[in-house]
């Protein structure tokens, strides 16, 4: 895995990985991430609230940046379109990090306590499209199922990518999981 | 707020959410659910995993029964009308439950640990609907897609029912939302 220069969530956040991968989540301690990311415990909870949290960390900056987007898109594109073009412009910086967001898929999926807090983020994510989408004028329950089922759609494609023995970018896989909801969404 | 006849599972939910009404649910002890309940904590425990647990009880009948209404549908019916069909046969249950249904909402809504909770098991919900689906023989992605399509649009239904203050049904509801469901997709 290269190291990701810069910022100290970043650093937080790959040292963590690699200390779960290496020893497992549960006996790796907060003071032993910050250490290997040469860093103070106190930095680390200046960052993040929990153990947990920092295999959560970016989903601020990734949520501004599609609400953004969102907000700019033309006003003759359709609600999923102007999702699904949100999402387009963020799998380069998915893409530079598969081998980390692997790992990372890996830790989560071996426990129920991570998965938990994964489904209150992608909640989270969810309410955050569907207020972007009401902003540009979609009324409410329509906002929140597109919200909804393109989290849904996110949810899938990240897994397909990260599970591509091909490996193809996360671009492809949200076009072709997007071509099944619209798909899928036609038999409705 | 009537009493739930027979079983211990139903009682044990009745006094728990009393209780939490009346005390607060972080200051409510399992022992005294048991006790307003008639019941033992070792009863308590033989239902429920832990505190949290019994604010979710009934989900493995409903889902069983909503699983099996799907694999008996006709063959011809399209797999979104299904589940609405499937969801549309529960809702004499939850419309005789209407203010304990209230009462629960309002204590999950005070608690983030019972919101998780709750993702959870609407997740696991959502599984269970894509098994189903795929067991009628909607492929992978679209059955995954249409579950939580539907899933969303039970939890807004839900929500509205709880809300009206014309106390109209569940059904009613439901399609509504589901109504919203498709024309949004429509637009898709």
């Amino acid at each position: 895995m290269g190291r990701w220069p810069g910022r100290a969530q970043e650093r937080l956040q790959a040292a963590a990985i690699e200390l779960f991968a290496e020893r497992g989540y549960e006996r790796t301690t907060v003071a032993e991430i910050a250490e290997r990311a040469g860093l103070t415990e106190r930095t680390f909870y200046n960052h993040f609230a929990d153990k947990r949290e920092v295999l959560f960390p970016s989903q601020d900056g990734f949520i501004a940046g599609l609400v953004e987007a969102i907000g700019a898109a033309s006003s003759d594109r359709s609600p999923l379109d102007v999702v699904v073009d949100a999402l387009l412009e963020t799998t380069d910086w998915f893409d530079r990090r598969r081998e980390t967001a692997q790992q990372r898929r890996r830790i989560i999926d071996s426990r129920a306590e991570l998965q938990e807090r994964e489904l209150a983020k992608m909640a989270a994510f969810g309410a955050a499209l569907a207020g972007a989408l009401r902003g540009r004028g979609s009324a409410g329950p329509a906002a929140e199922l597109t919200a909804s089922a393109a989290v849904s759609a996110y949810q899938l494609a990240s897994a397909d990518w990260l599970a591509d023995p091909q490996r193809r970018g996360l671009g492809h896989h949200l076009r072709s999981v997007f071509g099944e909801l619209r798909a899928a969404a036609s038999t409705w």
